[in-house]
């Protein structure tokens, strides 16, 4: 039986938002262009918060009207509360991306309010969501360990995820916000909620900051998901720290996945266009293994 | 059921010899000794090979009888033919290294040998081993891929299980030389090698030429590999170009197996120390996550 796995693309929302700078509206959708030419189908282009808690990304209302609509391709919108909604749906949006934590302690920093008040809000823009016709997601944040509260139990998500299906969503995301989780986890956890949840939508949002991105990808794969997001080129991490890996690279991760008979239904030169598009963006070396690969052939060829 | 794994260092002997310069002996013993203080206890710690063909291990003899013996640890050699055995067992080394590609012609570039050739090698270092009291090992070269030739049959590597079975060797080391396995293909190798050889013991010695060793350690691990091969610092790959990565990083691997809860018996601070030493010994960046982080933290205090 061969697998198939949707690649949910970030780099323009997880991966822009970490870098200091603002990049032009018109390279993002350079990049979101290039991304749809590799065959992405899902891409979460930005986030409609506070421009003053994340300048990087305010042009979200206009960006998400230039976007260009293909067919089969969903364009998707971070948003942490109902204005946020309104914005990104007045913005002509097809998909609100939620975020709940699965620490308080996380909740408090991330958004500003407790998990109860971020519950409130989901049922909110559930119903927003509904009346204008668009999907939702909800991302659980820390699933996989939070920095200030360490593990969370099982039972804490399952107690999420009961709270948010009652709202009527029902996509999900994994959330190793802080890259805290293992292989082991990983595969537990995924088999966990995808017994216990057989008709709900996961993905998994999962960090390489130490190593292991890869390999948990790997672990949520053989526990059943089919569906991983990440970041063409690595994009994301500290800019300021040379090397600092935040986000798993797309086109690391379909190759991998392709090495290995899983199916992403994406061109891995064209992605890796896309990544040299990112880098040539943020104006530095990404992360990426297969753009760093691609940069050494480069070198020995000119060597000879 | 707490999973145990060992860890078979092999930085001294294959991180080295992929350097240009030549590392005094001293600077190696210090390498050793900071690893068996870490708790390593197998340890590959140079070849008898012609110094013309590797010249960073032409000190063999030397280091040898210079390591410092401690109960429990395992010096190894790395032999290609009868007339290094003999000198590795004439410096006191108990343990030999043997390699046999799987491919013909890797064979021949390699050792400029025919793999029959190998072979015949083989059984004579088997009996001198047995002579000598010491341990074997042979290592299936390019066991998940040849730059040469591509994809290896598994009837090719059982046929050369058989016939190494036969001279007395029990010990194996699948070798993904060339850096080209992918997780899957891990996984279904060396479930196939430990049905068929329940009784053999089979390492894994991965590369993360392309950003795959630690998903692949994991696919072996989840498989029923007990012994990884890896190698300090991540020492290894080619010198001249920058982040290009050879063997997994001793420190990443073990990190990922104690997070999973898959025992060492190693000490992660002491494993990065002795990555520290690896690094200051070659005098570039090593491509280690963990020396990596170490480093960005570092920088972060400074920052403050």
């Amino acid at each position: 039986m061969t697998v198939s796995v949707i690649i949910r693309e970030v780099g323009l929302r997880d991966g822009l938002q970490a870098e200091t700078q603002f990049i032009p509206t018109e390279k993002k959708l350079a990049l979101a262009r290039a991304l749809t030419e590799a065959g992405v189908t899902q891409i979460e282009a930005t986030s409609f918060v506070s421009p003053r808690a994340i300048p990087q990304l305010r042009d979200a209302a206009e960006l998400v009207g230039l976007l260009e609509q293909s067919p089969g391709v969903t364009y998707s919108a971070l948003v942490v509360n109902e204005r946020g909604a309104r914005d990104a749906l007045a913005a002509g949006i097809t998909e609100l991306q939620f975020v709940v934590s699965c620490s308080e302690t996380h909740s408090q920093k991330n958004v500003r309010m407790s998990v109860a008040q971020s519950l409130a809000e989901a049922a909110v823009i559930a119903s927003l969501a509904q009346e204008n016709g668009v999907t939702m997601r909800t991302a659980l944040a820390t699933a996989f360990g939070c920095p200030y509260e360490g593990k969370i139990v099982y039972d804490r998500i399952y107690y999420l995820i009961d709270q948010l299906l009652e709202t009527g969503t029902k996509r999900f995301s994994l959330g190793d916000t802080a890259g805290l989780g293992n292989p082991q986890q990983v595969s537990e956890i995924c088999q966990q909620v995808l017994k216990r949840y057989p008709n709900v939508e996961f993905s998994l949002h999962l960090h390489d900051t130490r190593g292991l991105g890869l390999a948990c990808v790997l672990a949520g794969v053989w526990g059943g998901i089919r569906v991983i997001e990440s970041s063409i080129g690595g994009l994301g991490g500290c800019p300021f720290i040379p090397r600092a890996t935040g986000n798993i690279a797309t086109e690391d991760l379909v190759f991998m996945l392709e090495e290995m008979g899983v199916r992403t239904g994406l061109d891995q030169q064209k992605l890796l266009d896309a990544a040299l598009i990112a880098e040539e963006m943020v104006g530095r070396e990404l992360p990426s293994r297969h753009l760093a690969l691609a940069r050494n052939l480069h070198c020995n060829n000119n060597e000879l």
